[in-house]
């Protein structure tokens, strides 16, 4: 029954993101009236953003507009699309508020506004180490890693230089991973041939981490292959680093500092300085700043990460009418024995991410025909990550087999073809297949393009 | 003959587009020592940037790193590639002056620096109507087509929708007509049934032309076509029309006031006002400042478009070792007959900057080997434009034939053919190959995704 009598249930989902997309297509069949609003024009299949980072890909490659990958659920006659940026909400009205003082009245709110990197509050830092979430955050990248070679070549005094060819990647999660270990690939098998006064196999790349080990999310000998693979890459990895300072002219790092060498006292810590112009963040996410808003209004709880604690059904406390999913959420996963077994976690992945917008729909249309909602199940296929050209790990869940491991060359096809099925729209799917077998027999990367000019792309000089 | 004993000679070449591109290739196995400096990493196939510009391409689909595209050069030992702004010359002291306070010692110089687009003076008007030179111009005109079409959706009031819905093009010569007939296509066949709110087919896609026809380099004939095939596109096309304003609420322009009509005296101008949100500027283009920097050291002259007026062999009066190529120079063509015709100017067209570095370089090897420089001759292969999708005007100079003209969709193959033809780079001609492949049976545009969030988009608000 709908809220409004005689009326169709107005829906607004705000983020066009994996979970904005699965709730949208779950309820476009319904008949409820939806509006679906996001800042920019595009969805993003962010696990493949690091190759448009990385020069591998061009950005429609990995991207398509919101319209046309929704054009079918469009023709169904109840969908809305707008490109806006969602300012706050009024909760007791009802309200979403946009930007240019436009507004939007719901009965029913989907909020998918996902997250972004955090600095752990070095805000500062951000000049320095540009983090990975958006179509512009890639292309900012890519023209500092391709810019960085560019001024290497232009300096005549090898000091200089040094800092220009040092290039450092912060965090070894699933991004840190893949971008150190492509950056290396560029440096030793796509550039060499193309300077004259540099020899790009002589660049530095280092992996900073602050925990023990790489990949923490997978299993210990998962972690372990990632890193030998991303050694024989090249790779100058360095874990138990914590980072305590980025500026123009590199990182500071901290390293518990060992009993008989200079600290002396166990426990103290050592200081180390990384001169380096091109620094990469991929240490942290915190959740869109919505979130906030959101609590502040319904008496919602945040986590440390700025993520909403939604409640077993992904709705808000005392707001049936509010879901929060994907990466804004902090969401439990029902335990199979509900008895016996606690609430798990939910983890920030797209798969979760798709699953909770399809919960979030179904459970609007039951509170419509006044049923109980259900609470959300998490079901965890597994866990992929790529380190480079033929090298990936996986861990995989096969319902009634158990955990399926295995890395190296046919784990990083399994990972080519999870990531091309996954890709929205079929060409997008042909265009990629035909930049990674290009890429794979020649080593070139595609898309190595930075529309900006040398002066527009000059990270700030370091201190003297 | 070295100019330096014992020494190779040095040629520092200005700008990496078809002109500077031509010369390093000729020079390249010469025993010369060869410097190419461009401000960005990338040579661009300027004939097709239009399609960046209107969404049906990426980047790298018409672009390749200067480098990548080189490398075969880079092999022979003598090049070197340096991503830099020239800043301007020392010609006393035969120095190329960079960005960061570096230099570049030459012993012969090509100037190959191009040129922009023209306001004839109206620099305000660059905020509201951008231009089409570079790559980041075609993805600032993308977001505001893009962009537009979104605004409009967004609009609650027809009144305020009006505008965004108009597009405008100021320019009808090749770029313009592209641009124009290219917006119809995806007004009526790329975007109908992606919109709620607005529909796409009624926007309204004006072109202004100052002169009496369209193409006003083709013979008038081809001109009538292109106008038939406009008109037929849906395109809104006013010829006679001279803008004398353009600010964030659109277009002022004159046209001859008829006698009778409310102007009354004959002769006098009638103001019309177009209000428009989106108005795209391919009205001129003037050459790069650098002209105006090396005539001033030099004291070579410059025409009305900024471009050097060049002697005979494309070198400066009095400085056989400086030779400016391109758009940069006000060049003439030597006459088959030089007793009996004049020299005749040469046009600022691809070809002729192609051809211009081929003539520089092999000057160059002359002057070094002590014999006299040879006179240019442009050979005019003719002229083709495209108005649209099974739309295009061809006009060929078929040596002992004389012109072969034809237009519609044959001419639209040809023009196909010929520009895939001359893409640089295996891989770029087959993505393009797709592209357009996949365009023509669906009418998708493949990418329209724009990376800038919606409200770094918004133009600014027309005055109230």
């Amino acid at each position: 029954m709908s809220e409004v009598s005689g009326q169709r249930a107005r829906v607004v989902i705000v983020g066009a993101g994996f979970g904005g997309f699965e709730a949208v297509r779950a309820l476009s069949k319904a008949d409820v009236e939806i509006t679906l609003v996001d800042r920019t024009n595009h969805h993003l299949f962010q696990p493949l953003l690091y190759q448009v980072a990385t020069a591998g890909m061009s950005a429609p490659a990995i991207s398509a507009p919101i319209r046309h990958a929704l054009r079918r659920e469009m023709q169904r006659g109840n969908l809305t699309i707008l490109q806006a940026e969602v300012i706050g909400f009024d909760v007791a009205a009802r309200r979403v508020l946009l930007d240019a003082g436009q507004a939007l009245d719901y009965d029913h709110l989907i909020v998918a506004a996902g997250a972004t990197h955090s600095y752990f509050g070095h805000t500062d830092w951000a000049a320095h180490a540009p983090g990975l979430k958006t179509l512009a955050d890639a292309f900012a990248i890519r023209a500092r890693v391709i810019g960085a070679f560019e001024q290497a070549e232009r300096c005549t005094d090898a000091a200089q230089r040094e800092p220009w060819m040092t290039f450092v990647v912060i965090g070894a999660g699933p991004t840190g991973v893949e971008m150190a270990g492509t950056m290396a690939e560029i440096a030793h098998h796509t550039l060499p041939q193309e300077f004259r006064r540099i020899d790009s196999t002589q660049a530095r790349i280092v992996l900073l981490e602050g925990s023990a080990r790489v990949l923490g999310s997978f299993v210990p000998a998962l972690s372990q292959r990632a890193l030998e693979q991303l050694e024989r890459l090249g790779v100058d990895v360095r874990t138990g680093c914590k980072v305590t300072g980025i500026d123009a002219a590199g990182v500071t790092y901290e390293t518990p500092g060992s009993v008989g060498a200079e600290a002396g006292i166990n426990g103290a810590m050592q200081r180390h300085h990384l001169p380096s112009r091109c620094v990469i963040w991929a240490a942290g996410v915190e959740a869109s700043a919505l979130g906030q808003a959101l609590a502040v209004q319904t008496g919602a709880t945040l986590d440390r990460a700025g993520r909403i604690i939604v409640q077993a059904d992904l709705s808000l406390p005392g707001h049936t009418e509010i879901a929060v999913i994907g990466d804004l959420a902090a969401a439990t996963s029902a335990p199979k024995n509900p008895g016996a077994d606690a609430p798990t976690a939910v983890p920030g992945v797209s798969p979760a991410a798709k699953q909770m917008g399809r919960t979030a729909a179904a459970n609007l249309l039951r509170l419509l025909r006044g049923e109980p909602t259900l609470a959300f199940r998490y079901i965890d296929y597994g866990n992929l990550a790529t380190v480079g050209r033929k090298a990936a790990v996986v861990d995989l869940s096969v319902p009634g087999f158990g955990p399926l491991r295995f890395s190296g060359y046919f784990a990083w096809l399994f990972w080519l073809f999870a990531h091309i099925y996954f890709l929205i729209g079929f060409r997008n799917r042909l265009v990629v297949m035909l930049d990674w077998a290009w890429a794979y027999w020649t080593y070139e990367r595609s898309a190595r393009v930075v529309a900006q000019p040398a002066t527009a792309l000059r990270p700030a000089s370091p201190p003297a």
